[in-house]
């Protein structure tokens, strides 16, 4: 485990209110562009009218995706934002909650509002990067 | 999407311990007017004897109730404190876990903790604004 | 409900990337342990190959102990690190989820990771303790 000290004082605070047909990644990365994020964490609660899960097939190192068609409660976001080469990436894994009451999640792949969608994130002065790493395939923090 | 810068500096941090009986959303429902709340956040992990849950039903515009009276662990518990009005207005999601290890949740009407809850409350200086919104029935925040 | 300010400035935010193979309890012990953490909590999402979740069974007073022994998305990992005497003590509640999207999850009691978990841990100079609490058998956070 490594550890980075990313922030003793400097950070922004944001309240991000998304609305009915808001498209939750798209969303954050376009946020996160316009703001110049390097380093930043969210948490959200709220609804979703339809959203993507992915898990990670780690035997073939890819995605599966499971389509979840129905109005659920967004009970746990969390995520964070990093660099990808020049680029922020936005990384969020999500908790939703069905009519049953039952959970389900995965990583957050797509996802639409509705009615509301309430993040709170919080930007970081430091920079956190991304670097490809052969034995998932995947694209994980690196810290030197 | 919109967005609202609520912090630079001056938050306040608070951990809120929960004992055994307490019901949450009085408890940080009163804490908020005691300390004026206008825009805070928080999360919490413990246990409850008893939860009622909510789920959001679409058509009917109104929350559907599921009661679990039984010892969950809470898994995770994220919410806000908003204005409604001139009050402060707690709204939180919860994730809890059965003696299976199977996961359910909802928006949290009523828990009794047992025997502990431990919050972490941040309270910005910032105000956040919940309104009537039509299209769901709900007040939602709205930034303007 | 008892609630004590821990913090108005001074936190330090840090980023911890776990690599695969790592234990979390360990790790994140370890971590406090060097850097003196006294009253510190934290969020991560990430994946494990393996782990152990804890149900408190309140008739027993003991936790029962949930083995996952298969590949999971980590969906939301909260806790916090207090004092339980002179040692800091980890306490952690996780969400995972399965290849089917189902979620479960209890107390952490020890995991492996697989790739990653990333996690953002925000130590306050402040202090929190823990003190036996007969009726659960626990340590629980006690504030004065």
């Amino acid at each position: 485990m490594r550890a980075k000290l990313i922030n003793q004082d400097g950070e922004r605070t944001y309240a991000l209110i998304f609305e009915a047909g808001d498209e939750v990644i798209a969303g954050l990365t376009q946020f996160a562009r316009e703001h110049g994020i390097t380093a930043s964490r969210f948490s959200a609660i709220g609804a979703f009218s339809d959203v993507v899960l992915g898990y990670f097939d780690w035997e073939r190192k890819d995605y599966a995706r499971i389509r979840v068609a129905e109005q659920v409660e967004v009970l746990s976001l969390n995520g964070d934002i990093a660099l990808d080469g020049d680029e922020p990436k936005v990384h969020a894994h999500v908790v939703i909650g069905k009519r049953d009451a039952t959970a389900h999640g995965g990583h957050l792949l797509e996802a639409h509002v509705r009615p509301t969608l309430e993040v709170v994130l919080i930007d970081s002065p430091a920079y956190l990067c991304r670097r490809y790493d052969k034995s998932s395939g995947l694209a994980l923090i690196r810290i030197e």
